[in-house]
């Protein structure tokens, strides 16, 4: 049986046939050098890179490849929405694998350029090459008002500290494969939308959760030099505790604000008090009295 | 025996120390969920990813970490010198196997510093994972006074086309594994000066030659609508016709210009004219009168 495999040349003629999409700034796209990106006036830039790789990040027979490059692009638009920037353009380089068929190439396609047309993304360039697994690597560019860029370093004692949605969805997902927690994990949902509204908020400092609460929450505090006391967290139907802490590819976002809200959701978007900022060893936490410790995900521990 | 194998945090900390660069408008660095950037005015940004590979671009066995770390940067400043930008940041994606131990990793930083600091580009941002096989993919971005990017689609009937230096080294010192070819082959030199120079002449096209002179060259011609009819190459000291027109790496710059140029060289570095643009059937190139084939490399073709 011969295997369809296409082209350097044909692979990236056929996202372009796709669509890569437009946006205002980009003056030249897919086929030179380099694209060509015009900033407006009184923008700051934001720019992020996610790897996204076989037996890493998914594996290919458990993963479809249309949820494989839903979540490549969704991992690049969380560091963004965690910056209350908005979608500008993007750069996907991808190393294929002779496994890799034109069928899953495709699938893999449309689920990558689904979300970035939903986003509001395009795609503007990138790298092909051939490797034994699949491994991808997103860039994505935000646009923020100058000097408003969200950090992780700007929290303060006092502050109350919120999460988006529900947390622990992905990682009871890949543990029972099943039901809405299993889509949760095929598809998270990049809050574009809410990290934009934070900036109108006053947000002090926001972070998406990527490697789980704890470690992502352990990070903010450590930038900003703060400790913070939580009282609970926003469970996804199911989870348990030790999923909503230490699970990661959640992608909900963590942030901080100078005073609480008036409202609990952002639409459909839950928005949860889980704690404050208090002044305390940087880093340190407690939930309900306890001890937090910041475990969760690292690429160079995790067996 | 125990491997010396760091952590993801101090993997990064080990990056900030080494000293990561900074320039006018890198507002904020390595650290957050994004890098932050501030344009300058009337400047257009250019962007390109390229990946570096494991047994694709380099092999352990014969590649020192060091010349690894300077191809992979080297691999995305040429094309920024393409478009005729000056560096502005640049972000580092690196997939690390088991083998790649700190020693290694190390010499891997120090190959890619030493280039970035040379360049006046700073590594602002980047993801860290794990692999069997080591993958580094580099994100640079060049500023260019606005609308005036180098593109290969410029050419024109008539046009003189240059190379800078001599080609073919590259593919001989991948043969040969000894001398100054090898060296060639090890450490590329990223034309940038030459790239900014261009648009001072009025360069219409250029192209860096990444896969070899005639797939380059035939890229530039198809994206110009145009033909290319060559005299003769300046090949590199006792490297082959073949070489010189199909060799990979080699990453001198082919360019078009509506008049000759009145000198050889822009300081050590030569400037060849090898031919002129016609019009004809979009892609086709002649040499001495044959016909030459765009042959060079493609990832999904070669074996």
């Amino acid at each position: 049986m011969r295997r369809e495999r296409s082209s350097e040349n044909s692979v990236i003629a056929r996202i372009v046939t796709k669509g890569t999409g437009e946006s205002a700034g980009l003056v030249l796209g897919i086929g030179d050098d380099c694209a060509v990106f015009r900033p407006a006036e009184d923008e700051d830039l934001v720019f992020t890179t996610d790897l996204f790789l076989e037996d890493r990040h998914f594996r290919r027979t458990d993963h479809s490849a249309g949820s494989a490059g839903h979540k490549t692009l969704a991992r690049g638009l969380s560091d963004l929405a965690a910056m209350g920037a908005s979608p500008r353009f993007c750069l996907l380089s991808l190393a294929l694998p002779d496994w890799a068929d034109d069928a899953w190439i495709d699938e893999f396609l449309d689920g990558f350029l689904a979300l970035a047309r939903r986003a509001g993304i395009p795609l503007a360039g990138g790298d092909l090459a051939r490797q034994e697994r699949f491994a991808a690597d997103i860039v994505a560019c935000g646009g923020v008002p100058r000097g408003l860029a969200l950090r992780r370093s700007g929290a303060q004692a006092g502050d109350w500290i919120y999460v988006s949605g529900q947390l622990g969805g992905a990682a009871l997902g890949l543990e029972s494969g099943t039901g809405a927690a299993w889509e949760r994990h095929l598809r998270p949902e990049p809050r574009l939308d809410l990290g934009c509204q934070l900036r109108t908020w006053g947000a002090t400092a926001a972070i998406d959760v990527s490697d789980g609460l704890a470690l992502d929450l352990h990070r903010l505090c450590l930038a900003s030099g703060v400790a913070a006391v939580l009282d609970g967290i926003p469970l996804f139907p199911g989870a348990s505790l030790q999923q909503a802490l230490h699970g990661g590819d959640d992608y909900e976002l963590v942030f901080t604000l100078p005073a609480p809200l008036s409202i609990c959701a952002l639409g459909d978007l839950p928005l949860t008090c889980i704690g404050r900022i208090r002044n305390g060893e940087p880093g340190t936490m407690s939930l309900g009295g306890q001890a937090l410790v910041p475990a969760g995900y690292d690429h160079f521990q995790t067996p």
